[in-house]
């Protein structure tokens, strides 16, 4: 098998692409001038230097000068270190960060549980969570909420439950509350075709 | 224009229906046998005759032998007659009446105001609404919540601003508070597409 | 089952209407005063004495003064008697008269041959078909060229295979040639996402 | 702009992606351990490397031992000499050729004319497919036929006619018929939805 195909291969692994789009992106890249694939090969072998993980959070971040080892987010002090927000992925961190409605910090677990799995510590960063937990107990500001922000799909149901067994224990030892994003009628949602646990959730908090 | 284009047209008024499909409809018909268009003329008969609307909660349901003049959800003693829950359309009932979460009462609103209409009043039945909110308020369980549940859009905002304008005066002088529909993540929301509003008020209502 | 649940099922019945939006029908007609119903009650009443099944080629047509049995169409003695297009309902008759493309007569199957029926006949007006190729046979332009006009998908080609067996020996008979609609690339059709069969087509039909 | 931004920029161009698939390209990346991006950027060093473009038709080909400018279609001697279909690019190429419907050779432009376009000549190669034509018609097996095949869509029509304007003068000179793809009912077509333009072929190319 030879780069072409081995490229569309990988393209296929790429999110949301199957092998017909990955093959274009192949013969796009065939009728590109040399000096774009170097560019793109460029910035792929920066991308992993430029990019870290933080060591608090685990979303990645641009590095910067101090070569700080945690994201600006974690190091803004100006936060409510009562709270925070546990996220599967960096996107849904972005998403709610540029929403502008919450002030505290966040812990990214770098993926979901998916139904019936069987070893669902390999999907979300459990021991590093429980980590960060102690140390915030502790801190000046001791965390007092932990705030479980999981699509409203099974399988991000899934992952609640399982981050909720998961600190079943350490939680209340340190007098912290787990709560998880509230259910209701979201942007569009008609009344006509809502599910029952919508409703149910839309009648409970209503106000 | 003779009655194949009459009927394609009153059923290109028909919800959802445009005129390609309301020509099917039409030659549907005239493949059927003479009894099919008979059966359909006759229950269209019956239908104002066997179906009346609720003098209470403005619903439609069938007229049965005692010929009350309130639908069987009005008429049932067991329900909370503290709730209120005003919806836009009978379909809005069927639905959260589906999904047994809620046992107070209902009203109709017949309809949803569009933005920036001038004559709010002629889409919605807020005389009748005005006048049910007083005879329950000196109910043996006098009314005490009124909740809103309009669809989460700009028109069904739209007509949740105005029946709450509507009643700011009769509300509060008979004691009753006004409550609107829970916003928040609903069934299938993921974090990673949802907006502003849906983010706000799915942290506002974690629990 | 009262007249509202009876009407939604006889809406149900209606091409591409499922029973959701069938109630919704109902409960507009609810909505209607009642002159609507009436009007909507006559013009199903009128539907069938005014418009007549051609007794030439079947297709429905207003009946006019003269109180002829047979469509403008068929009595239209401009059109070239040597072409018959077989379509399978009234509205692709309309399509294609439409288009301005065609200038022989029609006949209306008035259905399609479903794959692996045991009784195609039933589906389909044969019987009729070959009364008429009989009678234009020995008409002053007789009749020279059936053109089977069929959807180009499996049930449109299992129809056209089965009134191809059916007329495989009174069409040579009488001096006529059955020919089916040309397959190629149709409007919009990218290459790229096309099938082996279009492919194929389109290079036989090249010109 | 740090990496993440400009690769996020990058995948944005690649065909059929917005800038939030491109953003979950790079995230994913990302995510991939050191060897996956490594892997990645050696494919992308050698694509143009073991690629190359075949001198005649223009279609990207894996280099093989022989070293051969010429890709195994342009060199397969089994093939039809007097035919030449022209595409656009090549993935309609291999749409066809996996059709198994054509045994001649084939010439790939390298994109199309948009409509009103003011230099089409920068889209399509033109000067090569008469340089193409010119050898051709002096080969042992004459060429004796170009088919043009775009897509049934105002550019590949546009295109098409450019590409006839253009060798309005050197085909007829060489005894060279040009033709196009038969247009008509393609797979799917439903006669009730069609255009006038794919009638009025799927009746000319009746058959």
């Amino acid at each position: 098998m030879g780069a072409l195909d081995k490229l569309t291969e990988i393209f296929s692994q790429f999110p949301g692409i199957g092998p017909r789009q990955a093959k274009r992106f192949v013969y796009f890249l065939l009728t590109r001038n040399g000096s774009y694939i170097e560019n793109l090969t460029a910035l792929l072998g920066e991308l992993k230097k430029e990019i870290r993980r933080c060591d608090r959070c685990f979303r990645f971040f641009p590095k910067d000068a101090g070569a700080s080892t945690r994201c600006p987010t974690c190091r803004d002090e100006h936060r409510n270190g009562a709270l925070l927000l546990v996220v599967s992925r960096d996107v849904d961190f972005e998403n709610i960060e540029k929403s502008h409605t919450y002030d505290g910090y966040y812990f990214v677990l770098g993926g979901s549980v998916p139904i019936l799995d069987k070893e669902p510590e390999k999907h979300v960063r459990v021991k590093e969570l429980k980590r960060l937990i102690e140390m915030s107990a502790k801190a000046a500001t001791p965390l007092s909420e932990i705030i479980l922000a999981m699509n409203a799909n099974p399988e991000g149901e899934n992952t609640a439950d399982y981050i909720r067994d998961t600190l079943a224990d350490i939680a209340p030892k340190n007098g912290i509350k787990i709560s998880v994003l509230g259910r209701g009628l979201s942007t569009g949602t008609e009344l006509e075709y809502s599910d029952e646990e919508t409703i149910k959730n839309a009648l409970k908090n209503r106000g």
